[in-house]
């Protein structure tokens, strides 16, 4: 078996086996096959996509070239549940503690945040001695012990998805679904749960533009995890402006303990949260019912056991709960800055990719790997999509370590609003759920 | 300018400026990007193709990345002669001595064969002493002194294209349009000829498997010179059946110097001889008339004037002249093998693919830059396409040095010949003439 001639088969859109599949990334991880033969396949890929099998096998492959993470008994209760990216997504967040305390076994590994605002790993370290540097031992203890642990990917899992990443963020070859799609099942499987929830998202903030491709996305989704016997559910959800009102880590955080506390019943982050929540209990199986489910977690909140459930992981991982009572304990921006909306009338549109890109620019993000995150700094929505705002009323806040740049991302921030005299249809944020 | 953008740009398949070409040749050369980042960029660039435009921009990068040969006054007269390479092909070797008697300078550049016979400089080689490992200062002295020189390709001309060809060689991307004409023509140009004729082959034999797809590379060729202001004229010729009779290095010099003593006055290698001379006399501008042109090659052959000039070219570059009167002194095979016909009939195809992998088997091409050549070894074909032959007669002839690998070749061999009972039609070596 030769290489070129893998990458030929491809070129020529013609289906590999499985034997040529492995043998690829077997290539890879052992370094035999040179990056610059990878990268000629990839962009082939690309061009030609591939089919069901050829991407069953190429995730089977990616899940075969390191270390599985291995609950034994829990494996089958366990709920792993990933987000392909969004501005303002603290739906893990929130979604966590709420299963926890529902009796879900909760084992998430996340990666760091690459884009304009942190991952859920930093938003988490924003919460003062948090840390997601936990080994897969400790991580099985938590688990066991508290019923949830969140850690920090590390390179032994998967390690062949780490290098395909690599090379696709710089050779123009992230967008293809079967390349996300092994991409992200690989990882989830290998992190050892058995019922997996996605959230495939769409729109202006999202890698898939349109409602269209993200389905296509998420039903080779489920197909795969199906091929490879786990419990896929994959939900496509909006995108096309910012989940919540909060956009920054710390602020997100906040959010996040509001709607824990109960303080936010209505909305896209209580919607998903619930809904994400009822799929998996449903999909463990704890109820068959979606009615009482919903009823069973609104009770959750209400008597603050959800809100238990986050101080006491907060508190497992070396963290201050504390600040879920006192938020100043966060690390604070030095300037906060309400700007006035200039128009009165509904918004009608909040541009998520400005929102984030304004958010990026005051230092909420990172571009490499190695730079470091300004926890503090974000926007915060005052007015979100159908609210009626009159001329002069806060319309959103930034806050920032810097005049400069708090200058420089309320241009991209004004830009991001749009306004219409009639209320506008609210955005549905779930568009479709696809189950094996 | 980022080189993933590059990528992009040629994925979605815009036309990219001559800044961007240029900025991707210079970062190639000067080793900022890595060869990942060109072969996916390669890879897109086999997808959507290259315009006109980008064509000549990327031919004029990989001209400006090394150093440019410079004849001074003699560049208008030299004539320099490619060809994208066939079984059996020696017109190079036959055209030389032929044209350089006729007056016109010729200084020829040539790779090592990489294939299944050797290439020009291989060949050549084969010839006890020839050594074509000249410095471009002694090849310029030996044009001046006898019209005549073929020296092996150095790194320092168009070291790009060096770079992008053995990237191309291994992720699947050669038998693209503009990456081959890119490739020869700033060869071509940085070799210094201001007349370039160019042999543009097609069939089973070749790169280009229609005469059509030739026929585009041809255009694109000519175009691209044009661009460059320099006078291309690109021939477009058959190579479904071996060129000649002999395949195989030292026997591909013995049949061209039999052309030279003119005992091979008709078939394929006697006419592309002759119409690429007329060609290059006619483009430097000595004739003006064909017909003229023809009859004052003949007279060069006859006379004994073209051989002469080839004996003059052997003894300056170090080799042994009297190999032309004595076949003897190259080294010779250990086994001669005369394949009887089992058919009778007209001969109606020789595979000239099936040929060359006969030639291969006996070591008379090489794989690996590094691997040596077996200059003794070839096939002769006793009979050529639209000849007669009645069983028992010789049909073909194996000079090997090993029975086993004879064996082997002959399985190929005898698998490329087909017959017909009636007589086949002839195939026009030259499919078309394109000039500027």
């Amino acid at each position: 078996m030769r290489i070129v001639d893998i990458i030929d088969e491809k070129k020529k859109g013609l289906e590999l086996t499985k034997d040529e599949i492995n043998y690829f990334i077997t290539s890879l991880v052992n370094g035999s096959m040179p990056d610059y033969q990878a990268s000629a396949w990839l962009m082939a890929v690309w061009f030609k996509g591939m089919t069901e099998d050829e991407t069953a096998y190429l995730t089977e492959a990616m899940l075969n070239s390191g270390e599985r993470i291995d609950f034994g008994y829990l494996a089958k209760q366990i709920v792993d549940k990933h987000s392909t990216g969004g501005v303002g997504d603290k739906v893990t967040i929130t979604l966590i503690p709420l299963l926890a305390a529902a009796g879900i076994p909760i084992a998430k590994l996340s990666g760091k945040g690459l884009g304009h605002t942190g991952g859920t790993i930093d938003k988490l370290e924003s919460i003062p001695g948090f840390n997601c540097n936990l080994t897969i031992e400790k991580l099985k203890e938590q688990v066991e012990k508290i019923g949830v642990a969140i850690g920090q990917q590390t390179g032994n899992l998967t390690p062949a998805d780490g290098k395909l990443y690599a090379l696709r963020d710089v050779t123009a070859t992230v967008d293809s679904l079967p390349l996300i799609c092994s991409s992200v099942v690989s990882k989830k499987i290998a992190a050892g749960a058995d019922n997996i929830v996605l959230d495939v998202k769409y729109g202006s903030g999202a890698f898939m533009k349109t409602p269209e491709k993200a389905v296509e996305l998420a039903r080779l989704m489920v197909k795969t995890g199906q091929k490879l016997n786990k419990q896929i559910t994959a939900v496509v959800t909006s995108m096309e402006e910012p989940l919540g009102r909060a956009v920054g880590n710390s602020l997100e955080i906040i959010e996040s303990v509001e709607f824990l506390k109960g303080n936010i019943v209505t909305g896209d982050i209580a919607e998903l949260t619930y809904d994400f929540a009822v799929i998996a209990l449903m999909l463990t199986g704890k109820f068959l019912d979606e009615n009482t489910a919903r009823s069973y977690l609104q009770e959750l909140i209400h008597s603050g056991q959800a809100l238990d459930k986050f101080k006491e992981l907060i508190a497992a991982q070396g963290g201050n709960a504390d600040v879920t009572e006192d938020y100043s304990l966060f690390e604070q921006a030095k300037y906060k800055i309400e700007v006035p909306s200039k128009k009165s009338g509904y918004v009608s549109k909040i541009d998520a990719y400005n929102i984030a890109y304004g958010c990026k620019l005051l230092g909420a993000g990172r571009e490499k790997k190695t730079d470091s995150i300004d926890y503090s700094v974000g926007v915060f929505l005052n007015k979100k999509t159908g609210e009626k705002v009159i001329e002069g009323d806060i319309l959103y806040t930034i806050y920032a370590n810097s005049e400069d740049k708090a200058e420089l991302c309320k241009k991209y921030c004004d830009d991001a609003f749009e306004f219409s005299f009639e209320q506008p249809e609210a955005i549905k944020p779930i568009y479709e759920v696809i189950k094996a």
